[in-house]
């Protein structure tokens, strides 16, 4: 059962008109899309810069905090949706695609409770 | 109208499931899930060092490679919804309120046809 | 008095002169490289990826685990000179006249024992 | 010969000594320091968001711009050598053998004038 404002492909089209209203796209070639990607991960990560868990845990019990950090994972979103549009990945799909190869990357029965990479199971 | 095949819960789902048949979860403190999107978004990026925008072109015209980057795009897909997930963010609703956020700072009529940061507008 | 064993011109001088015998300078567009500071940014900081500080604390007490890190530092400095090469700056000297900068960002009296920001002091 | 003002240990004595005036060291778990260098990383490549390399050149032709991006450049540079103070590396050391091991790697004779990674020549 789905539900429509839990929709993949709204937020698709949202991101695309917000680009193509502001006539964008010339700037959306894939290396700089993919270099926003990495520079908008940094800026979520800056959020935990200096605090050990239990501080980033205080700093998340708070609503405004939690807001600023879910606008940091929104923008690396919206630039990732950009990076497939551009590049011609169907993100969901590949998505679900690699959650399997994953899967068989990381057999439960090896994998479980164990933090180690694949290439150390 | 929503397509069953472009669910947005459905990712989410199978992240949370595929972290808890493994028993994941544990790992996935805040700051560590942030360090690894930041981590997957620079394999991303890795896939354009070094080359010029008309390289880069040439490479994604491979669809082996286009595969390759679309499962790095995938892996930070799955960290950020994973992020979501522990610290407790609606991603789609936050990714919907960011676009609308953005829409007030890069008004169109300042905005368009210039890659500006909003407060050079 | 110098150590010339720690000459940081020393470094330059390595950096540039295996860049040169590659004939590589044509790949340093300044974008490029910074680019590559930040892929190995994020592959030093892979060594700490889903560790905890005292696993951290534990992974670094091992000798071929530290040279391992040591090498990814290594990367990040020799792609940092080679930035400040093409960029045509003195990285010797910018950072110093940096920390001078800090300094007065982060007066003693008020920065001590605080990890927060300049602007939240 | 050695130039006094090229040494890397007054950079080492001076970052040092900026973080243990503001007793800062409690902080510096070398997790946390390798987020920074990450972070910093990020904010030099800021620079270059969204601009081709001509762009790019522009920009940096500029000395206002030039020293912003050197300010960037030592704050990578002052958190690495914190890193490395922390961890216990010798990251001058480190960086001279790293260059060996690299040209190991990416010997003259196969690696010139090509930008392929050295499991690719």
């Amino acid at each position: 059962m789905t539900d429509a404002t839990r929709d993949f492909g709204e937020i698709e089209r949202r991101v695309r008109r917000f680009r193509d209203e502001r006539d964008w796209k010339q700037f959306h070639r894939p290396k700089d899309v993919a270099v926003s990607v990495a520079i908008e991960a940094a800026e979520l990560l800056e959020h935990f810069q200096w605090k050990t868990d239990d501080e980033a845990a205080r700093y998340l019990a708070d609503a405004a905090n939690r807001d600023a950090v879910a606008a940091e994972m929104a923008d690396v979103l919206i630039l990732l949706v950009s990076a497939a549009d551009v590049i011609g990945v169907d993100l969901h799909a590949a998505t679900l695609a690699k959650l399997e190869a994953n899967a068989a990357k990381y057999p439960v029965a090896k994998a479980k409770g164990t933090a180690a990479k694949y290439d150390r199971l």
